[in-house]
């Protein structure tokens, strides 16, 4: 059997796994968009290092990628700033949302990672260096259309605008690290940055594929192109292990064993080092707000492939 | 070169890179017994899954393990009640120690993970299993001596006897846990054998050897026992990534990329999956209570390795 | 009509204002001494400054005052080490139990105030002063005899018996403040004297008379010894009117208006300031942990009488 | 010596009392209009029940309010809407600053009291109703320059706009209960509102005469006119003894012995029942953020005039 003929049984398995769990959890409803969509879709996609790939279900169903865009900020972020990133965000798990801001407020304002909110918002203010947000938001936007290498890639307006409505508590944590001094930006302008960042829309395919670089050690694989250094893609990497999922980024390594970002639209992208990028998206979320079919597709796939890093 | 003298030159060039730092970092003084170790010490052991070995510096002076014991009771009690475990214990990063009290209120009684005093106080009583303390202190005794090969390990009588006359934090939080029902035995005898595990006496060379089925599957490599499941011990090695140096485990993971655990004795053991086993030992601790020069030989050795699971 | 007749009045207006609901509320459940007294009994007993008393219901019912003497070993250990008791123990408001611990590790060991259990335990410790604990409770019951004038108050053994066997939660308290240093004796000599103080046996006639000093500036107005300084009397009011409900001090200071403490057993004692002490005794509890028809007996007392202090 | 001139005596003594502390402490910094105030002023103005009037030093010098306005705005909103408001908000000290924010996650955006900024941003809130930010504002101007008699007090609109430039910490809590859907009002609205209310300029003179109305039942005893009724004037009382200090409300309690609130632009307006209405100013602020002179003088006033409730 070809390599790529065996990706493509392994995603059909990894399908076939999860098939009769597909409709479970509940969709994220604080906005009418999100709160609309079907759980009952599955979608899966894998692109390894050495070319190959393979998707099955509604792998091209675009959905809103929501936290799964601070990956790609960060990597912009230490792109442009360096190891001055980690002067006003560390890289610690930071438990329940709760311990998040009692935290903030021990902490003097520094967030605990780039992937919980606080943190992302440090990250995207560090990204707009100056500039309104929507050259920010359209330089977020370059960058996702060329690591996919697709330009059909777009920002929802509607979600972006819902998002901005209601993102009370957001602001709350915009203005709350302001007054630590650790946004340098107008809280608007951050806000404006963030809600468009987690309103793009991508399918599996398109979020596998930008997320290849990270797999292979920086360099896209398929292009040649290095996007980070090989240090800056592990740290990522290790990033998404130990605070990738929330409060649960414990039990995702326990149980799949893979860096990953989840997204509360549902999607999660994980990295296999040296093997494959591979994203899943299903609506329906766990207690935990990750994708619920989408953990146990992973948790599938990397007992099929023995990807797991430990 | 030889695999082992390719080994001894790592081991080397590691100790090398160290040399200058050697010394920095405050000894842990809450005992005399710890208190009175000279920083100035370095040990490190490697012990790959296809047999080979090097050790450099003190790597035969016996220290106290201390919170490098967990990740063994841990396996062992896992082998004993096997998931149940985990309704009594959590397997999330806690962040700070301060938390870790927060925590187990909200979560009423249930700590975050093994790796931290609370954790390992429930997987220690899971051990006694209706037994006194000696008796179970024996079995973790000869678990440790037949896993590292090495009759000679010893509980140090007097660190036992000082964390009995001062672990009042300790004792705080197994009554703690013990008013929310989730220890079976007296207080009084979980903590005797808690004490006495984490005065077991170990020099580097063992405690690598102690650790190495983790990176070869679950059994050991040299004598093919099986010591636990594969999954046991990937998810064991998860677990170490999440949780294994206390609010500075995003950090160890970042730099070091390595599952790891880390005593306050100075000891750290860290698993190279599929490589090797790796124990360093060095008294002056960092700011989190981790090895200040351990922390630095790992980075190092994962650097010139390449061992980074990222 | 008499003062004494217009107070027998009052204390049958206030009992007939309060009929309908005794029997609410849950008893303490913890021990069994406790979980067995049935919640359908309700006593009240005033005593004046100026000489009169009255009492009404289940007045000479005795029951285990539990977090009332509080109040009794704060005015002894005040009367033995003075302000220096302050160096040892705040008097802010601790909000909720939870607050009460996460205080206690920001404050480093220092408990909020004298009323909740963490503060109890160090006044205990300042009271013991190097003696054995039957000789500091032998200590605190004899004073509590003088106040009241009843040579028959006793400690309740079986009470004491089940709160030392149960008390794993206050067990934890002292020994986390013993590990800052905050706690002179053994943890088990606090221990035993603090169940034995909270587990005497009192009526509402002997609660109202020992605190009566309190509402006459320190000086028994029957006797005339003085107890405590009138400093002293009014800063222990002071402390009761902020602290002495738990988490539900504020709003018993805005329902009632009175300095107060209650105990799990169903007992408040409260202070009209150079009016009079007043007992009242149900055992029913409401959420916060303090007499359900108590408090509104005082409400209603409080409406009556104008004795609020606001 | 005439009652009048026995209160002017009082006052000179209270001055004197304080004389050599004054200029202690550190000013408010965090707006340039309240850093570059000279510390070393003090004013004192009492107001007594029975219509005499004392006052000492700069007791005609304007200051800015700030929290003081909490008194006023609870007083309003009560007015407004009643008992209804404590839906909306507790009436339990806080502790800590750090602990209010902890509260208002764990109690679903629920501020612990009306006199900590969450809880007078709800306060005000409730006073919007439904109109313009410049509608309440004059409103709230309107009512003081009522109570104090006194047509001169107004907004400081240099104040007020500093609030709003720095003012992130608020903006942070008014989007933090906003999204517990606990403000009714645009963010933005409650916060202009509430930072105008801030600025009020008063003295001390203004500031007591205010205040008489809750030393008298709710009626003002010059006027004759009915502020609020006799039980919500105990309850503002009783609110002010048990939060009007933040953190530090047990400590005023403690020493003073009567209801007050401070703000950090060095008011205290402190209410003796039945007896008087005082405000004391300095400037310099102690550790827990109140006036350090002012705290003293009113500590000299209740011992000097038994005044105290306890």
């Amino acid at each position: 059997m070809s390599a790529s003929a065996a990706l493509d049984r392994l995603a059909a398995e990894v399908h076939h796994d999860v098939q009769a769990r597909i409709g479970e959890g509940r969709v994220a409803d604080y906005i009418p968009a999100l709160a609309r969509i079907d759980p009952r879709q599955f979608g899966l996609a894998l692109h390894t290092c050495s070319g190959e790939t393979a998707a099955v279900g509604a792998c091209r169903q675009g959905f809103s990628i929501q936290s799964v865009s601070k990956v790609f900020t960060l990597t912009l972020a230490l792109g442009r700033v360096g190891d001055a990133l980690w002067q006003r965000v560390g890289r610690e798990p930071s438990g329940s949302p709760f311990n998040s801001i009692v935290q903030l407020e021990r902490e003097q304002g520094i967030p605990r990672n780039p992937l919980i909110n606080a943190g992302a918002l440090v990250v995207t203010d560090a990204i707009l260096a100056g500039r309104a947000p929507q050259v920010a938001v359209a330089e977020i936007l370059a960058y996702l259309r060329e690591l996919s290498d697709d330009m059909h890639i777009k920002v929802d307006r509607e979600v972006a605008q819902s998002e901005a409505d209601t993102g009370f508590r957001n602001a709350s944590l915009a203005n709350f690290i302001k007054s630590f001094g650790n946004l340098v930006h107008p809280v608007e302008h951050v806000l404006e940055t963030y809600f468009n960042q987690c309103a793009l829309r991508m399918n599996c395919v398109q979020l596998a594929r930008a997320g290849l670089f990270l797999a292979h050690g920086g360099v896209d694989p398929l292009t040649s192109h290095r996007v980070v250094d090989a240090q800056a893609a592990r740290r990522i990497n290790a990033i998404m292990m130990t605070c990738g999922h929330y409060d649960a980024s414990g039990d995702f390594a326990f149980r799949v064993g893979l860096p990953g970002k989840s997204g509360v639209g549902g999607a999660i992208l994980a990295i296999a080092p040296r093997q494959a990028a591979v994203a899943v998206w299903s609506p329906g979320l766990n207690a935990a707000g990750n994708s619920l079919v989408g953990s146990l597709a992973l948790e599938s796939l990397s007992r099929r492939t023995g990807w797991s890093v430990f």
